[in-house]
């Protein structure tokens, strides 16, 4: 086995996605979330909690998952913690191979689910290894300590986000999105620095972050996926005053588009694969990566 | 002495802006030019060749460094190398405390000064300890690979910016501005992907990166100095098509708001000063922080 490889391993897949993911063209991102749900005739439950649309966000889903094979879709809409009480609700998570959350407000989504019976269905699905995943707020939602509002901006800044209680399906990660589009690296690093324990994944739209077993992360789609591990950073965000640009130094950053292979316990990158394979890069540098 | 400091030594001084510095209320930055310029009578001056403006650019500037104790400016424009060959006009540079470059169109800047007798003087004097800073185009002009244009984002692209000639007043570093304000972070990766000879350093609005002897780094200023070092990054920039997102995988990232020291040349924070001292955080992790 060549150093730096993973040992074969399985475990479940959480499929988080930056949102704006292609709908009605080559839908390379959500044709990848069939194929991993067990594509055709898959069972797919849509979460539509987050949105603020009507009903009519559960057909666009019914109707761009129909299309790339899967049965009709199970439509699951709690708005309320006493939805989300409903053992009928919950139920309907048992019976299905992928569960899909949309886009919307991550803040009322995880209000509304987490330590529900509903949201307990969607660890023990998780657990027995059907696909779950999300778009946006339906990506965000996925972490334990999850990304609640925040302002954009390069610059890390005390306060400029802040975190709320998440699903929990992915301990030690806090999963920002829309990255590259709304310029959230600031907010990112803003974060981990004041938890350096949690390694921050921020995913660019129409681009997923695909983890299976909470350590491997592959890139599939248009953007990047973007790491950042604070393990090692000298920080004053437990100083700093609300408004203050934050000392981070020694931060370790990397972006990875699709192709990439990269090891969330280890921190590093195990392989890349493009048109242009660069292995050989990885064989050379491996050691020096983290 | 600690481990991890420096031990004295003295060299020129850059004063690199991050552009659109206060020069009407405290003036903090520019404050702290003149003070290092010499402060009360120093003899400043200031080449607007970079600005699109007219001359008002320089009342601009006269106005403001004499508010600070200032002689009156010595005024430089080169318009073209026909301009920058005029023996008076480098002459001049030899009569001077410092030079101070105004904001425009660094390529129009370079373009006129590299390389000419304006541009050997302008050498001559940071060489004789003449503090030589600008802002935004002006700071960019230092570096000897300069960023010419680009595009804004958080996610670095093959071909979103590129580089020509600069000065050279700080080699193996290249300096960009409005860094946060503009959202340059996916700009100054994908620079230094491509060359990880060079060391990054993005510079906030309002701040400054004050740099002596070509190695010790300090941030004055509102905003922040983000510094990346791509020595042990893995990329596939050598390979990845027009507009396509970049692996850039490792590469260290520090982020440094006024009070922070920093060490060009071994690449890590050295000390961190704020109305709250830090410093036991950095003798905790100094071995760490690289």
């Amino acid at each position: 086995m060549p150093p730096g490889r993973l040992t074969p391993f399985s475990g479940s897949t959480l499929f988080a996605i930056g949102g704006a993911e292609d709908r009605t063209s080559r839908r390379v991102v959500l044709r990848d979330f069939v194929r991993r749900a067990g594509g055709k005739g898959a069972r797919v439950a849509v979460v539509a909690t987050a949105s603020a649309l009507g009903p009519e966000i559960l057909d666009t889903y019914d109707e761009v998952f129909v299309g790339l094979g899967t049965a009709p879709v199970v439509r699951l809409r709690p708005e309320t913690r006493d939805d989300a009480e409903d053992p009928a609700l919950a139920g309907a998570l048992d019976e299905v191979d992928a569960v899909f959350m949309t886009g919307g407000n991550q803040v009322k989504l995880a209000g509304v689910v987490v330590g529900t019976p509903f949201g307990a269905a969607l660890k023990r699905a998780y657990a027995r290894g059907v696909v779950v995943g999300g778009t946006s707020a339906g990506a965000s939602v996925v972490s334990e300590h999850m990304v609640a509002f925040g302002s954009e901006g390069d610059t890390p800044r005390q306060g400029m986000t802040q975190l709320s209680a998440g699903l929990g399906l992915l301990p030690g990660v806090v999963v920002d999105q829309h990255f590259d589009q709304r310029s959230r690296y600031g907010r990112l690093l803003s974060l981990v620095a004041r938890s350096p324990s949690l390694v921050g994944v921020g995913i660019d739209e129409d681009t997923a972050a695909v983890i299976t077993g909470e350590r491997l992360l592959e890139v599939v789609g248009r953007g990047c996926v973007f790491v950042v591990d604070p393990a090692r950073a000298v920080t004053d965000a437990h100083l700093a005053e609300h408004g203050a640009p934050l000392l981070v130094s020694g931060a370790v950053v990397h972006t990875l588009p699709a192709g990439a292979h990269f090891d969330l316990v280890d921190r590093r990158l195990l392989s890349f694969e493009e048109t242009h394979p660069a292995h050989q890069l990885l064989h050379q540098t491996e050691g020096d990566a983290r």
